[in-house]
């Protein structure tokens, strides 16, 4: 009889692909509706019956954790990726760009939810871990290239980031929020030609 | 008898300085000790007995929003005198400076409430509509000296702020935020000798 009995370790395939499915289609509908978008519409954008949708996640809250989850190890493993990139600067503001969309679909599941509540939640400090050793790698290394000053922590970065998404509620503040993180982005960068910038200007004015 | 009754619109000139003097003493222990600071702890650091912070404040909430008013009327008030200041973009750097001193204070009344809840109030609606005309002025003026980018909206630019400055809980949080309010107005800053502007670099090459 032991042999005969499947392994609950190995889902199948097409198992697999299902769950890949409704999580896709939950953070396209969550992201666009809310948290009042209904699972039934979660089932029907992933072309999966209702009953496969709540084998693999019995609460709505199982699953908006799930799209959570998986949207931060998506970030984390942009960064990875990125760390390739040329230029760090540009692969900064890129993780940054991209994470605003993160925060989209976080703002739709979590819009019933007090940010109090959540910012005490084990999920938050997971996802906070995550991203801000994403976000470091990528700080590091346009500090370590010249590109940008060296006194604001990957903490700091991620806070701005989000604090500035999430107080803006109105209709289209994505665009709003990116011109947002471009101006950050462009604070953060050493100039050395900058007469504004004190400290150097000092500096030059000893060499003479 | 008409004559002997005093004008209830016309309060006494101590009773005046009293509630001054409670509004202060409350700002402080409020942005110390948070939400849980008895209002005993500041009635002894406003030195009045507790029946006449009572007899201003009947409510705990009374107290919090004549803070919070009082408050927002000083920030409207600085926003004025600062526009008198010759450099336009110190002076907006200023004062939103001063706001993160303010959001400690808020933080501390806030700190029991849910934030969702607040940006639904009345007193938010207030306090935006009020710091977003302060601002606006002092951003309009910098935008006109040619000394920021004008495709920031006083809005994003209070947004941005108040995100900043909430999201971040930790002890000396308003370090950090001061530092990432700087990066942010430098990043606001139009640099024609940037070679990193593209649009302002290409430019250049057009006039070769």
């Amino acid at each position: 009889m032991r042999q005969l009995k499947r392994s609950p370790r190995r889902p199948r395939a097409d198992a697999v692909r299902n769950r890949e499915r409704v999580l896709e289609a939950a953070k396209a509908v969550f992201s666009a509706g809310g948290a009042e978008a209904s699972l039934e519409a979660v089932a029907r954008a992933a072309e999966v019956g209702i009953g496969t949708l709540y084998r693999h996640f019995p609460t709505r809250e199982a699953l908006f954790e799930a799209v959570y989850r998986r949207e931060v190890q998506q970030l984390a493993d942009l960064a990875e990726q990125l760390k390739q990139d040329a230029e760090p600067l540009g692969a900064l503001r890129h993780w940054m760009r991209s994470n605003v969309k993160f925060v989209a679909t976080k703002k739709g599941m979590l819009s019933a939810l007090a940010l109090a509540a959540y910012k005490n939640s084990e999920l938050y400090s997971y996802a906070f871990d995550q991203l801000t050793r994403a976000v470091g790698g990528l700080l590091d290394r346009a500090i370590a290239a010249g590109e940008i000053r060296h006194d604001i922590t990957p903490e700091d970065l991620l806070r701005a980031l989000v604090g500035m998404s999430y107080m803006n509620d109105q209709p289209g503040w994505q665009t709003s929020v990116l011109r947002l993180v471009d101006v950050f982005i462009d604070g953060l960068r050493i100039r050395p030609t900058d007469p504004g910038r004190e400290q150097r200007s000092r500096k030059h004015r000893n060499r003479r």
